[in-house]
C-alpha cells in the first residue's frame, strides 16, 4: 500500500490539528514511500504541537492555515498551496474537517442544522471548487483513475446514509449531522459526475467509529488502527470507485 | 381513492399558492370523500386569488398565513390550525413548500447551497417539530399507520437520491437542490424513526416532474396529471411505508 502513496506527489489535509486528521499526517509522514509533498492544514495551526513537531520533524511536511469555513482563509491558502506544488498541482485533496454533534428531536435547533450544512457540506464543496486548478493540473500530468493522478476524498460518516437509518442503525440521534454528511455524500456523487472527464476521483469514506474528540472515548477504534486502514483503501482506489461511498475496510456503504 | 381520503380528518398544506400546492388543495376540495378540513397554508395568500376562491366554493378549506422560513410565523400558524382542528388534532402534514435552483459546479454559490438548505431541509423539520403536538393528538385517537391516523408528507423529489445521480440520471445540474432534497431525506427518516412509537407515518414523495413554475414549461406531466396520482399514492400508505421514498406512481425510489 505505501508503494501506492509514494506514486501520490502531494497531499492536502483540512482539519489536521487533531483526531483522524493529524493522524493522517503523521502515518504519511513516517512511511518510507510516501507523497513527497504532504500538507497538513489546519485554522489554528500554531495551537497544535503535535502538528507543528511533525513538520520539524519530517521533510516535505508543510503546515498551511484554513479555516475552511472562511473564504478569505480559503483563497490565502489556496496562493501558499499553489507556490508550494509548483507546476505538479495537487493529487489528493482530503476533506476531513468537520464538527459534529450529538441530539435528538427534541434538543435539534435551526441554528445546529445550519452551522454543520456550513462545515460539514458547504465547506468542503467550496474548498474543492477553490482546489480544482491545482487538482486538474496534476490530473493532466497523468492517467488512470486514483491518488496516483488527482482525487477528492470527502470525509463522511455511515451516518450520513440514509439507508442505514433505521432500526439499530436509527440508535445514534444526530438530526443536524446525519442532514450534513448525506448532503456531503450527495456533494460527491456530483462533483464525480462533473470531474469525471477531467480525470479526478471524487469519494465518500467512513473512517470507522473512532476515538478522537468527535467520535468519543467508548468508539470502536483507536485512531492507530483507522488510519493505516483507510489510507489502504485510498492507495487501492480506481476508475471504478468513481462517486463511490466505502468505509476504512474498503466495504461500500449504501446512500 | 377517494374514500381513503375520506378517512383522514384534517390535512395541512405548506406552500399552497401555486404549483402542486394549490393543485392538491384544489383536488380535495372538490371530492366527494374527503378530509373536512383542509388547510391551504402560504406565505402570503392574499396574493394568490386561486386560492383564495377555492376556499369561497368548498366548505371546510381554511387559509393560514405560514412563511415556513419564519419561527414567528410558524408559531401563530400553529396557534391557527390549533383552533380550527381543536382536540381532534391534525392527521395529515404535507412539507410541500420549497424553492429550487439550476446551478452547475461554476455556478453554484455558499449562500444558495444555505438558501436552499433553510427553505427545503431545515423548514419541513421545524415546521414537523412545531404541529407535533396536534400530529400527536390525532395519533392517540385512531390505530394503525397512514393518513387515516397522523402522517407527515416530505415534498422530496429523484434529484435528491444520490444513487440515480449518475449517468444520464446525473444530467440535471444543481449542487443546492440536490443537496437540500438528500438532507430531507435523511430528515423523514430521522422522523420516522422518532415518531413511530407515537403512531406517525413519515415518507418522501417525489411528484414527477411537473410542470410548475419550479418544473418549468418542459416537464413531463401537468399539475392534473401528477396530483391525482400522488393523492392515491398518499391514500394507500400504511405502516410498510414507514421512513419510504415513493414517487407519484407508488414506486420506491432508492435512497
Ligand atoms: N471519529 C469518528 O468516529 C468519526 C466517524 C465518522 C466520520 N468521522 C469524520 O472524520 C473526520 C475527522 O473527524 P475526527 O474524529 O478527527 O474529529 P475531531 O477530532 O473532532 O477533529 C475535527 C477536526 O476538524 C477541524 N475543524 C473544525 N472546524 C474547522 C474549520 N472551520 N476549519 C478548519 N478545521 C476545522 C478541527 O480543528 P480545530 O482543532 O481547530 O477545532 C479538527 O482538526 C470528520 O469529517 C468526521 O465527521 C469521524
Ligand atoms: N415541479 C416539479 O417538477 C417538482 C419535481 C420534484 C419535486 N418537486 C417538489 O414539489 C414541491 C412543490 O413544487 P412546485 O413545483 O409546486 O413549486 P412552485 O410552483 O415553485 O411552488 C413553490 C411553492 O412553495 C412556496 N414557498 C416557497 N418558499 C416559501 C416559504 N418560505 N414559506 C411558504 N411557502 C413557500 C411558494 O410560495 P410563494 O407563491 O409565496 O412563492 C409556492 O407556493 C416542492 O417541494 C418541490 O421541490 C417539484
Amino acid at each position: 500500500m505505501s508503494a501506492t502513496w509514494g506514486k501520490c506527489k502531494s497531499v492536502l489535509i483540512t482539519g489536521s490539528s487533531r483526531g483522524l486528521g493529524l493522524q493522517m499526517v503523521k502515518d504519511l509522514a513516517k512511511r518510507s514511500s510516501r507523497p513527497a509533498t504532504i500538507i497538513a492544514s489546519a485554522r489554528n495551526p500554531t495551537g497544535s504541537t503535535d502538528l507543528q513537531e511533525l513538520s520539524k520533524s519530517y521533510p516535505g511536511v508543510h503546515i498551511v492555515t484554513l479555516d475552511v469555513e472562511s473564504e478569505q482563509s480559503v483563497s490565502s491558502a489556496l496562493q501558499e498551496v499553489r507556490s508550494i506544488v509548483g507546476s505538479e498541482g495537487l493529487s489528493c485533496l482530503i476533506n476531513n474537517a468537520a464538527i459534529g454533534s450529538i441530539e435528538d428531536i427534541n434538543m435539534v435547533t435551526p441554528e445546529a442544522m445550519m452551522k454543520n450544512f456550513q462545515i460539514n457540506t458547504v465547506a468542503p464543496l467550496f474548498v474543492t471548487k477553490a482546489f480544482l486548478p491545482l487538482l486538474q493540473t496534476a490530473a493532466a500530468r497523468s492517467a488512470g483513475m486514483g491518488i496516483h493522478r488527482a482525487a477528492v476524498i470527502n470525509m463522511s460518516s455511515i451516518l450520513g446514509s440514509v439507508t442505514l437509518n433505521e432500526g439499530e442503525g436509527a440508535n445514534f440521534k444526530s438530526y443536524s449531522y446525519r442532514a450534513s454528511k448525506a448532503a456531503l455524500n450527495m456533494m460527491t456523487k456530483c462533483l464525480a459526475a462533473d470531474l469525471d472527464s477531467d480525470g479526478i476521483l471524487c469519494m465518500s469514506l467512513h473512517p470507522g467509529w473512532v476515538r478522537t474528540d468527535m467520535g468519543g472515548p467508548l468508539a470502536d477504534l483507536s485512531v492507530e488502527e483507522s488510519v493505516p486502514a483507510l489510507l489502504s483503501v485510498l492507495a487501492d482506489l480506481s476508475e471504478k470507485d468513481q462517486g463511490g461511498f466505502k468505509d476504512y475496510r474498503g466495504d461500500n456503504l449504501p446512500w
